[in-house]
């Protein structure tokens, strides 16, 4: 979907920008969500356009939230319409759910073009049949020129738990085995490259994806899973310390076998990064009962987001609450977590 | 709770003002979640910093998304934070729900004096605490200066539905009454009043209040309630105009009885606005089959929030589709949804 193919319907087109109107609660709001969001997210729950959705769910749920300032709104490999629906199914699949319905809260700034609001809503509402999550609720708010960035956008998740599934940071133990489904850095970095300009920019796409049918099909082998994580903001260094510490275990990881892209390894190194700590928005991170991980992987290269699904390093009892590397030359180096962030804004 | 009064915690001293690194996902944003959100919002599902809340919850379920970005963020009666939580909790309860979880999602501005997020943070904790309501899970992103507007705050809530409730606009009927709970436009207003330094600044307060405890009451007493709604943006006149829309029915509404305070009628003469077009932040306008109209007004004037309860109209077969109001002089004028909005930014 671009901008070009997306058609503006009547009556938006009497409002070729977003005007502080569209938010205000009266005809013009009614008219963006009669022409825009209902025929774009359509169905049964939102056209009833009551405050809230009423929802008929059974047992537990995952329940997340998230909002995607990311800026670029454009880039290789996908836009922020997408970002923000995948973004949300992967949180709630990472506790073992299946996520199912979804809320989009959206700030609008006053002149951002209506053929652009057309293409990110008509991306959210792909991404969203594509992961198989229906937007049931919303709301639109509108900031003076100057006080926004074009787009905002709030999702809010709810899945259903999986009978049984019990996966969260504390379960990571001594020997599981830690596996990624593909490689660490591609998201950031092309943000990075399509901002800066860098000659990069064609190569490196976002890998921006839904995981949740990928981690059903992971857990549907039976594997033990003890923790799923998402390596966004911080990369998969910050994953990674967040789970030692909230497990108090050690991890050891190797890090030749950290799956980069090689042009992805070229830009991080020209740049002076770390490719640890650059974003992923659509790899998961998982901590696995050893004598499971075959499984896991089979079932992740099976997908195309998991085909270069491998393992990286072990849960160990040593070094609690701490990440270890070992270099390519042998040598043993602590992976913190970064104090701040390498590159603001990335989702 | 004032600026004065909250203090700020080791080691969030150390900055003074919000930085990018605080939506990295790094050392800088476990220090805020660590030091700031979860002493204030604490609760076992929060703490477990997992990438989502996992919740046990019967049956049917009421789900509803706000992003409140109203300016200034502090004002008579209220700031945004509190704002966020009853605006929320309000739309979770208008569907015959129990609000009972919510999200948050906060974009910063860079630059935000860390002591303003604390009392806005403990403004949320406090209102949640009042609704009885748990933030169970959250987001943080912070926007370069110059790009954002000090905080926008995006609130999504699940409640659990009242057995039996079927509470929606669709369900207006001849003959209901309509009933609001008190008086007209003081949210709106007294934004208004703040923002141009008018001399009412000082009299008129913001009515913002969660009104699940007196919607409970409401339903409690067994009456027949076909619709419940806040008449927040649009006020009064776009809540009235959405229903008689869904439910293809006529409003007719006494403007007389419409109640509203005298300072906010003098405020609105002076500014040439109709009280019926501004925003309520703690009001409710419901649909009540007529025989049941007594047990509900009981009902509300034993909440502070509904003492000035009160009926302003009924349901007609004639006009559908359309709001129409008996002026004090005997005619009877159209009240029409407006294109815009009188009152930009006020939630």
């Amino acid at each position: 979907m671009t901008i070009e193919n997306w058609t503006c319907p009547i009556p938006l087109r009497d409002h070729p920008t977003i005007v502080m109107g569209h938010g205000g609660g009266g005809q013009l709001s009614a008219e963006l969500i009669d022409h825009m969001f209902v025929p774009a997210f359509g169905n049964g729950e939102l056209a009833e356009l009551a405050d809230a959705a009423v929802l008929d769910l059974e047992g537990s749920i995952s329940f997340s939230t998230d909002t995607f300032t990311v800026h670029p709104r454009f880039f290789p490999g996908g836009d922020i319409g997408e970002l923000a629906i995948n973004g949300t199914v992967n949180d709630v699949a990472m506790r073992g759910a299946v996520p199912r319905y979804l809320s989009v809260g959206l700030i609008l700034e006053e002149g951002l073009p209506m053929a652009e609001l057309g293409v990110i809503v008509n991306s959210m509402a792909k991404a969203a049949a594509h992961a198989g999550v229906t937007i049931v609720t919303g709301d639109t708010k509108v900031v003076d020129r100057g006080h926004g960035d074009g787009v905002y956008i709030n999702t809010t998740g709810i899945g259903t738990m999986r009978p049984g599934a019990d996966i969260r940071p504390q379960r990571a133990s001594t020997g599981d085995v830690i596996i990624v489904s593909g490689t660490m850095g591609d998201h950031g970095m092309a943000i990075m490259s399509v901002r800066e300009g860098l000659e990069f920019e064609a190569s490196i796409r976002s890998d921006s994806a839904a995981l949740n049918h990928m981690i059903g099909d992971v857990l549907d082998t039976g594997a033990d899973v003890h923790v799923l994580r998402d390596p966004t903001r911080g990369g998969l260094a910050a994953s990674l310390n967040e789970i030692a510490t909230a497990a108090d275990v050690g991890v050891l990881i190797e890090e030749r076998a950290i799956p980069v892209d090689r042009t992805v390894a070229a830009a991080c190194e020209m740049l002076g990064m770390d490719p640890m700590y650059v974003a992923n928005e659509g790899k998961v991170v998982a901590f696995v009962h050893a004598g499971d991980a075959d499984l896991v992987l089979a079932a992740m290269r099976s997908h195309p987001e998991g085909v270069n699904a491998t393992i990286i390093g072990e849960v160990t009892n040593t070094h609690r609450g701490m990440v270890a590397a070992r270099t390519p030359l042998g040598s043993t180096r602590v992976v913190d977590m970064q104090v701040g962030e390498q590159l603001p804004r990335i989702c």
